[in-house]
């Protein structure tokens, strides 16, 4: 309808998308191109995110049906419960501008994919949001989301932070990073870029979650940094490509940080901020909400006090973080060894693997060589690999994981 | 013993000072003098603060005779349990030099008396302490050292502490005193002065609690400090007269600070300090322990930080300290009105009461005219009467609590 389409063009573009955009439509090589990938990419352009009742009928229908509905004039939409004439005709209107095909290939041709629920790459901690889960989420980058995520904590806070939250935020950055934590953040002024930058700064893995398409440069003073991401990390988003951002649009996007992590920690947040809020939902969501103090008389630290003062934990640093958070999930740094069978693991990531010297460490750059890949490629895939417990970082270096004292263990909690 | 004394000398000299020192052994006009204060009195000099052993023979024997044993000959102090020839040794030198009349005539001819375990001033939580509880305490100021325990808050922290601390610690000083919260500490420099000093600019109550003699200036550069708290607040210790302060006895000190408030609040600390300890003695009593939030990268708040990261409760101005210290005892800021009978108050302080206009507020200058009394006089009386639930502050002045909803809850709590 785009174009002063008809009744059911958006079905058929769907197909076509479907059918025609091979490449774009298959996630990551883990699935095969289906009608419901396509409809889902539609989706993220119909539906804002976080809207629960759209949520709903999509669990209830399934992603094809609620997309035909929205085109459809056969009187289904207006059956949907909840469903009002106004909200209608706000879906009807996005329904019939979007065109999934384009979106997947725009996506695909800036070397990004489309990953839905129940892909193997999908986050599973994300279905702990309910009806308001994302209906996929866009990504570039080469890491594996899910995998990334596993052992994942957001670190969060004001724009206009003071230079002692910058300082922080980068400090737990590159502390998280160097103890093979990925940090996960917005990507937006202050504590998020610094926190972003503390961990490329020491070589880790970072992940952004934005509340616009992948492909836009926001904040436009990110755009290099948002570069660097797509190239050593992992750049996120439920907004479909060329989306902007809105005020509601980043308050719900931090929800998809907060449910995400095991945790999140707020650097520096005024009173009633969206970093309070985020800390909130991951309370709401189980996860730990952790707060960096600061001056009492710092207008920018209230918040996070306030936080504190509440279930909040204060943390100052790395280590009280990982502390923290290490013990709430399947994967306590005292658990030692894989959580993952090996033969689970995807030919590039075994390679990687089996370079890895029986005994002592080995530097990133000597492992991409045995294994044949890039030092950027291979920094991932050992990250990925620690996540599943089966590497160390020694020093500057990466090591096997000495076996574990029970098997039992090592196996408990496996896919 | 001090001149070469035979058996039995400190026991005449206690009798000598019972009877001869009148007013030096009378405490604040509420006791008799007895052989049995002037025997604390001796025992303050004997003892070191907090020796628990030597507080459980004095809780089985009696001042009167603990004290005999101590400069007796007769086997009977060999025989206590837990004595050694080492320690008895020590404690017969110091009971030999002991002379509690002239202790007591020394702090009477500086305004101050000796208060007992049992005397109508004595602050009876200090009994939480156990045996550990101080023998008396030597107090100097014209308030009552009870009452003014009664809402009272420690506030306490690091000698050497920065700018920031000093600042919060002289805002909360002022805000608890405007509250109507009497400000306890320890008179040292850095966080205890600056709290001293930020109530008395406030016009409000504090009390130093020394590890020294209440005759004693130290540190030196409060001399002026502690001038002022003479005339217009409390100088409390539980060692005697021109003792002086050695390290064990700063840290014994803090038990007493703990002890004789509802919470203690911790400005700044480094790990592993005497506030930190102060802290959690408070904690172990069942008091509260807060502490103020400082920047992550602040040795000098790590300790603080410690704290927030356990039991403590992180506060960052007056009112948060007084939401929670207000709902621990048995006097709530909820609870409205009087928890004593009015013909409790002792003379003075009900001439205040009676000065109070029915309706509407009076200044405190204007009440000390009224009831005949001098303005400082009036408004330790009105403290006094706050800390009893009769007075509340309005802007400058005081007013008479309005009557409570129900007669039973208001006197629920009373002596």
């Amino acid at each position: 309808m785009r174009r002063g389409g008809r009744p059911g063009a958006a079905d058929r573009r769907a197909a076509r998308g479907a059918a025609g955009g091979g490449a774009a439509v298959t996630a990551g090589g883990a699935g095969e191109p289906t009608s419901a990938r396509s409809a889902r990419a539609a989706l993220t352009r119909v539906l804002e995110p976080g809207d629960e009742r759209a949520g709903r009928w999509l669990r209830q229908l399934g992603p094809d049906e609620l997309l035909r509905r929205f085109t459809a004039e056969d009187g289904s939409a207006e059956r949907l419960p909840g469903m009002t004439a106004a909200r209608l005709g706000g879906y009807r209107l996005r329904a019939a501008a979007a065109d999934p095909g384009r979106d997947l290939a725009t996506v695909a041709e800036a070397g990004g994919r489309f990953v839905c629920p129940g892909d193997r790459e999908w986050p599973s901690q994300l279905d702990d949001l309910g009806d308001a889960r994302p209906v996929g989420l866009w990504v570039r980058g080469r890491p594996d989301l899910r995998l990334w995520s596993l052992r994942s904590v957001a670190v969060v806070g004001a724009r206009a932070c003071t230079p002692y939250g910058a300082h922080m935020a980068a400090t737990l950055g590159s502390g998280l990073a160097e103890r093979g934590w990925v940090v996960v953040s917005g990507a937006a002024f202050g504590v998020d870029g610094a926190a972003h930058r503390g961990v490329l700064a020491a070589g880790g893995a970072t992940t952004a979650v934005l509340a616009c398409g992948v492909d836009v440069a926001y904040p436009r003073g990110h755009a290099e940094l948002l570069g660097r991401m797509v190239e050593q990390g992992l750049v996120v988003a439920e907004l479909p490509p060329s989306a902007h951002p809105t005020r509601s649009r980043f308050i719900l996007r931090n929800r998809v940080i907060a449910a995400l992590t095991r945790g999140t920690v707020v650097v520096e947040a005024a009173l009633r901020s969206g970093s309070l809020a985020t800390a909130r939902q991951a309370q709401r969501l189980g996860r730990f909400a952790m707060g960096v103090p600061g001056p009492a008389t710092s207008g920018l630290s209230s918040g996070v006090h306030e936080l504190l003062r509440g279930e909040g934990v204060l943390v100052t640093d790395a280590d009280e973080v990982v502390e923290l958070v290490g013990d709430m999930g399947e994967l306590t740094p005292d658990r030692r060894g894989p959580v993952l069978p090996r033969d689970h693991l995807d030919a590039s990531t075994a390679r990687v693997l089996d370079a890895l010297p029986y005994h002592g460490a080995a530097r990133a750059r000597d492992l991409a060589r045995a294994a044949g890949a890039s030092t950027d490629e291979t920094l991932g895939r050992l990250y990925e690999l620690h996540s599943l417990g089966f590497v160390e970082r020694e020093g500057d270096g990466w090591r096997l994981t000495p076996p574990c004292p029970s098997n039992d263990d090592a196996r408990r909690g496996g896919t």
